[in-house]
C-alpha cells in the first residue's frame, strides 16, 4: 500500500487521506485569515497539540472546547458555540475546524453552517469512526428529546483531512466504535475490505492506514452519487435502523453506550432480518454474526424493551409514508436499500438477538 | 397589467404570484400526504381562515402557533416547533408552510430545513415585507444575542405562493414597513417602478396586484442569478447596513421599530453615503430623501448613541476581512455592492440624519 496520502477532489470538497495528510493541509489553512477551532475536553489534550506540531505556521486565534461525549450533541453545546463565535465578533469569511471525533464533527458542521448563514469548515476527523464515516458525507446535526440528528442539515465542510496519526490518542473503547462502520463497508460494499477483517479482532489489526484509506474511499464514492441520500447513499443505513433505536434507548436511560456498540446489535438483528428476506446462505449469515461477536459484547436487552425500540424506529428519518425502510444485504458486498420489512420481522430479529447464546466476546 | 397571476418555474422553486395565486397552489400541495402549518397569533386570527376558505380540498394535519413580532424570531421559538414537530412524530416527507410575514418564513424556514436535516416548505406570505422580499431568496434564519439574523442558512421553499388576498388583513404598520423594501427595488434596479410610486405616500396607492409583482420579479431575477449573495444579490443590502443597526438597537432596548422602518433610516443614510461617493445629483438625493420623509417618521436617534451603532455593523455579516462593505446606489435603479467605506462617513452620515430638519411625515 502507498504510503503516500490519498488526495481527491470533488467539485465541492477536498478530501486528503493518510499518513501526512495533516501537514499537507497547511496550504489550504493559509488562505483564511482567522481560524477558529473547535476541540472536546479530550482532543484539547490529546490531539490539538499534534496538530499544532505538525502545523506550526498556522496561527489559531480562537480555541472553542466542548465537553466530551454523545451526551453533549445537543441545542445547549451549539448555543455555547454559537455566543463564543458571536462574542468574538467572529465574520463569515472565517474558518471553522472540527478536530475530534463524529460528535465534534456533527455539532461543529452544524454550528459552523448556521452561524450566519454558513461559515466554511474543515473536518480533522481523530477516531476511527470518525474517519471512517461521520467526517465524511456532510451530514450535520444535534441529538434533540432523546432523538439522534433530530435537527441538523446536509452540509459540506470545504476539505476533510484524514491522518492515522491521531489514532494513537484512542481509548479502546473508541477503536472498538468505529470498528463497527469499517465492517459495514465490507458486509455492504467492500468484499476485499471485508476479507482482510474476517476472523480478526479489531485490536489484532495493524493495517489501519490500508484500512482507513479503503473504509473513507469507499464512503467517498457513495457520498459522491448520492449526497442527500435520494438512493444508493441508503445503503450506508445497513445496521442504523435498529443500532439507532438501541442507541437511543442507552442515551435515554442516562447509560450511553458507544455508536460502534449499538450498530453493531443493530446489524446482527438485521443481518437476520436479511437473511430472511433474502435467503442468504446461512453459513454466511453465522460468519458475519460471529465476526460481530468476536468483537462486540452483547447487551442485556429484554424482551419487555421491545416496544419501546420499534416506538424509538418509528421517529426514525427513515420513515417514508408510515413505513419503514431498511437498507439490508443481499449477500455478502451487496447491499440493497428501500426494502420494507413488517415489524413483526423487526420484532423476531430483536428476539432472536436477545435469545441467542454467545460463548466469547 | 395582467390579472392572472405570474408563474415561473425555476430549476429549485416555483413561483405563483398575482391575484388568484392561492387557489392555483392546491395542486401542488395535494403531492403530499401530510401537511403542517405555521402561524403567528395574527395569521391564524386573519389569513389562516383564508387560506382554508380558498383551499378547502386541502388536509392540514397539524396548526403550530408561534407568537408574533420580531422578539419572537429567535431560538426558543424554534424549539418550541422542532418540539412540537418531534411529539407529532412528523416525518421528513411531510410539508411544512409558513404562513405569515417575515417573521414566520424566517424561523419556519430555519426549522422546517434544519428538523430531520430538512423537510419541504412552502412559503405563503401575507405581509407586503414577506411577498416583496422575506418569503423570496432562501434566506431563513433567527436572531441571536441581539444580532439580526445570527443563525440561519440558505434553503429554498420548493414554493413561493404570493396572493394580495392577504394585504387586506394588513394593520397599517405593516403596509409601511413593507413599503420601505419596495422603494428600494425602485432605487437600486427599476427606475420604472419609482416613478410608480414617486411622491405618493402608501395609503394613497391602489395598484398593489402590479406593483408586489413587479417587485417580487426583481427580487426573483436577481436571487435567480445569485443565489447565495457572491456578488450581485448584495445589492439588495442597500440601506440595510446602516438599517440592521438601528434594528437591532431599539430590539435591544426593548422598544422594537419595524424592519421597514429601520431600512427606510439606513436608506437615507446611504444615499447620503452615495452621493458623497459617487457624486450624484444633489436634487436626486433630495428627491430620494423627500420620498422616504413623506412615507416614515423620524426616529429620535441622538449623537451619543452613534459608537453602539458603530458596534452593531462590526458584527454584520457584510463584513469581511474587518471591513464594512456597501451596497450603494450610483444613481437612481442602479447599484453597486462591496464599496468600502470609512468609518468617518457612516459616523457623518448618521449626524446628518441626527441633524436634518424635517417638517412633515
Amino acid at each position: 500500500m502507498s504510503k503516500s496520502p490519498f488526495l481527491l477532489d470533488t467539485k465541492s470538497v477536498s478530501y486528503v487521506i493518510g499518513e501526512g495528510a495533516l501537514a499537507l493541509s497547511e496550504k489550504r489553512l493559509k488562505k483564511y485569515r482567522r481560524i477558529i477551532i473547535l476541540v472536546d475536553e479530550n482532543t484539547e489534550k490529546h490531539c490539538l497539540p499534534v496538530f499544532r506540531k505538525h502545523l506550526p505556521d498556522i496561527d489559531i486565534n480562537q480555541v472553542v472546547v466542548i465537553k466530551s461525549g454523545e451526551k453533549q450533541k445537543n441545542l445547549d453545546q451549539s448555543i455555547y458555540i454559537w455566543d463564543k463565535l458571536t462574542k468574538q465578533k467572529v465574520a463569515r469569511d472565517a474558518l471553522f475546524i472540527n478536530l475530534g471525533g463524529g460528535v465534534v464533527t456533527d455539532i461543529g458542521g452544524f454550528v459552523a453552517s448556521t452561524y450566519k448563514r454558513g461559515v466554511s469548515f474543515i473536518n480533522y476527523p481523530t477516531t476511527l469512526l470518525g474517519m471512517a464515516d461521520a467526517a465524511i458525507g456532510g451530514k450535520t446535526g444535534i441529538d434533540f428529546e432523546g432523538y439522534k440528528n433530530q435537527v441538523g442539515l446536509f452540509a459540506n465542510p470545504v476539505s476533510v483531512v484524514i491522518d492515522p496519526i491521531f489514532l494513537h490518542t484512542l481509548e479502546d473503547i473508541q477503536w472498538q466504535s468505529g470498528f463497527a462502520e469499517v465492517m459495514k463497508y465490507g458486509l455492504i460494499m467492500d468484499r476485499d475490505l471485508w476479507y482482510i477483517l474476517a476472523g480478526k479482532n479489531y485490536r489484532d489489526i495493524d493495517e489501519w492506514n490500508n484500512i482507513i484509506t479503503r473504509a473513507a474511499r469507499d464512503k467517498i464514492d457513495i457520498v459522491q452519487y448520492d449526497a442527500l441520500e435520494k438512493g444508493i447513499r441508503k445503503n450506508l443505513n445497513f445496521g442504523h435502523t435498529i443500532g439507532h433505536a438501541i442507541e437511543s434507548h442507552y442515551l435515554n436511560r442516562d447509560h450511553p453506550v458507544t455508536h460502534g456498540q449499538a450498530i453493531a446489535a443493530g446489524m446482527i438483528c438485521e443481518t437476520w432480518i436479511s437473511s430472511r428476506i433474502f435467503e442468504m446462505d446461512c453459513t454466511r449469515t453465522q460468519e458475519i454474526v460471529s465476526m460481530i461477536d468476536l468483537n462486540f459484547s452483547k447487551f442485556d436487552l429484554t424482551e419487555d424493551m421491545i416496544p419501546e425500540l420499534i416506538d424509538l424506529m418509528r421517529q426514525d428519518k427513515k420513515v417514508r409514508e408510515g413505513k419503514l425502510k431498511f437498507s439490508l444485504i443481499r449477500k455478502l458486498g451487496k447491499a440493497t436499500h428501500d426494502v420494507e420489512v413488517d415489524f413483526d420481522l423487526i420484532v423476531d430479529s430483536l428476539k432472536y438477538y436477545i435469545n441467542r447464546h454467545v460463548t466469547s466476546e
